[in-house]
């Protein structure tokens, strides 16, 4: 079994202040939790202020399911990369008999696993991998290139954790650049002060910094290193609990790297470049609650009036 | 493999013309696809007029992720109905060897099955799913029972198909009932009559009928049987493609299935009742599409102040 990430205390206080208060509701699972009323108007009036500022780039919104198809993420280099956090999607093969068997199993909580086969589905591991293909499908990119808005969108993280800020399945918001190196990488550095400056306006002290990925094995210390000298990878980050700050936010520039694996192509022939930006909704509102306080009522006006404007 | 359900003629012409406008977005599985934005446009105004309807009950509002724990799961009776409907969620256990032949295995669009194991979470079958386990972990409900909101949340149906009308993922907008046994089938029968209302007013030809699930096996048919018998469950269906109406929204008694299972009892120490119901909304999403055409600035006057009003 896939340890638990232990926590510290003021981590796991901060989770059961949240419980107690029913903006998170436990379901027994580290890492999977319900919300409470509260919790989701926060997120949903943050993922609108997102919105607000990405009308400047007028995307182009295309909304996908919690799932992809296996074929998607096996070709996306993501096993490679994370397979210590992926998912995939089990379903049940067999006769009656089998079915049964797998009943009384499960009524015992007992092992099942073997009724179940591998379908063609895995779990989203970032909201940006359905965009690629999805994409890549219509043929070359028009000029100037395009910026598409996937919304706020599921995504999994194996990775249960006692902090409540580390959680199995959350809502990334992200916005993906396509287009030609020069475009791309214009719109990750904008994009990147762009979001310090909405962190800041809603009382969070956001920093900027380089940053890596968590890559899998000890290949992937060379890779992170790699990634934080080419500068390829910013967070922002705010102190939420923990002895140190939490990334709330990531623009990432991939060079060729999904181009090139999904074949998309500028208008003049030539593979594309791409850059994504994310905001971790879930942590976002964890900071305001840990920032600001349980009771929003009780927000300075300046980060309402941000808010809940009107 | 499961096998693929073959649709009708009008049922992969009117899937193509969806693809072909953009409003879904092809994956390259069978009941997987992304949303263009008028889809998601129609969907969500459509959950605006469903949040306005419920308005009167005053629900409490709760979001759950499209996963829940694998013991809930195990808990809820699913596995013993719906064996062939359910899906699991496996990750990746084993040395950094594994995961290379696992990506080897990957790369090449072969079975890389045997490196996963079963995890702790499964996908939600059904958005009332989480509902019951957190309001029972509160103890005996109110006076007068509770409504929960659960919002329009993805639920996994493992039933791949060439109907644009059969997804593996979509969102089932639930609201769920919990209360003394006249309160909760008062509640539905309101509601059953409510949702033809709201239908209708869009334009659609909805009927109500009583209706079965598609329990699994040869035990199955006399499942279906009862419950239609004791008027359980009730339909409200509308002509999209194929030779027969769709269901788009259900009304669903539980008794006391449910409440048993997770231990809810009234403020009297007995033994709740619940009922819910639940809203296709992809499906009304097609049935709108379907029956006043794929270019909503033109449906009728009527339909659009209902969706888009002021």
């Amino acid at each position: 079994m896939t340890e638990l990430r232990r926590a510290t205390a003021d981590q796991t206080a901060f989770r059961d202040e949240l419980l107690a208060r029913g903006l998170f509701l436990d379901s027994g699972v580290p890492g999977l939790y319900g919300r409470g009323a509260t919790f989701e108007d926060i997120r949903l009036r943050f993922d609108a202020l997102v919105t607000k500022a990405a009308s400047a780039d007028d995307p182009e919104a295309m909304r996908f399911p919690p799932l992809l198809p296996r074929r998607t993420l096996e070709a996306s280099g993501y096993l490679h990369s994370f397979p210590h956090l992926a998912g995939s999607v089990f379903a049940f093969e067999g006769s009656e008999d089998d079915a049964l068997l797998q009943e009384e199993r499960a009524d015992r909580h007992e092992d099942w696993s073997e009724f179940q086969r591998m379908t063609e589905l895995a779990l989203v591991p970032a909201a940006c991998y359905p965009v690629y293909p999805a994409v890549a499908a219509r043929g070359p990119l028009p000029p100037g290139g395009l910026v598409v808005d996937a919304g706020g969108a599921w995504v999994f993280r194996h990775e249960p954790s006692e902090d409540p800020a580390r959680l199995q399945m959350f809502h990334q918001r992200e916005i993906v650049r396509l287009g030609a190196p020069e475009e791309v990488l214009a719109w990750r550095d904008t994009w990147s002060q762009r979001g310090l400056s909405l962190l800041r306006s809603l009382g969070l002290a956001a920093e900027r910094d380089r940053a890596a990925d968590p890559f899998f094995g000890r290949g992937g210390r060379m890779l992170a290193a790699n990634q934080r000298n080419q500068e390829l990878k910013f967070e922002l980050l705010v102190q939420i609990a923990g002895s140190e700050p939490t990334a709330v936010s990531s623009f990432n520039y991939h060079q060729e790297h999904f181009a090139a694996k999904y074949g998309l192509t500028l208008a003049d022939g030539n593979t594309a470049h791409t850059a994504c930006l994310g905001f971790g909704q879930e942590r976002i509102v964890l900071a305001l609650l840990h920032t600001h306080g349980l009771e929003p009522a009780s927000w300075p006006a300046a980060v309402r009036d941000e808010l809940w404007p009107g």
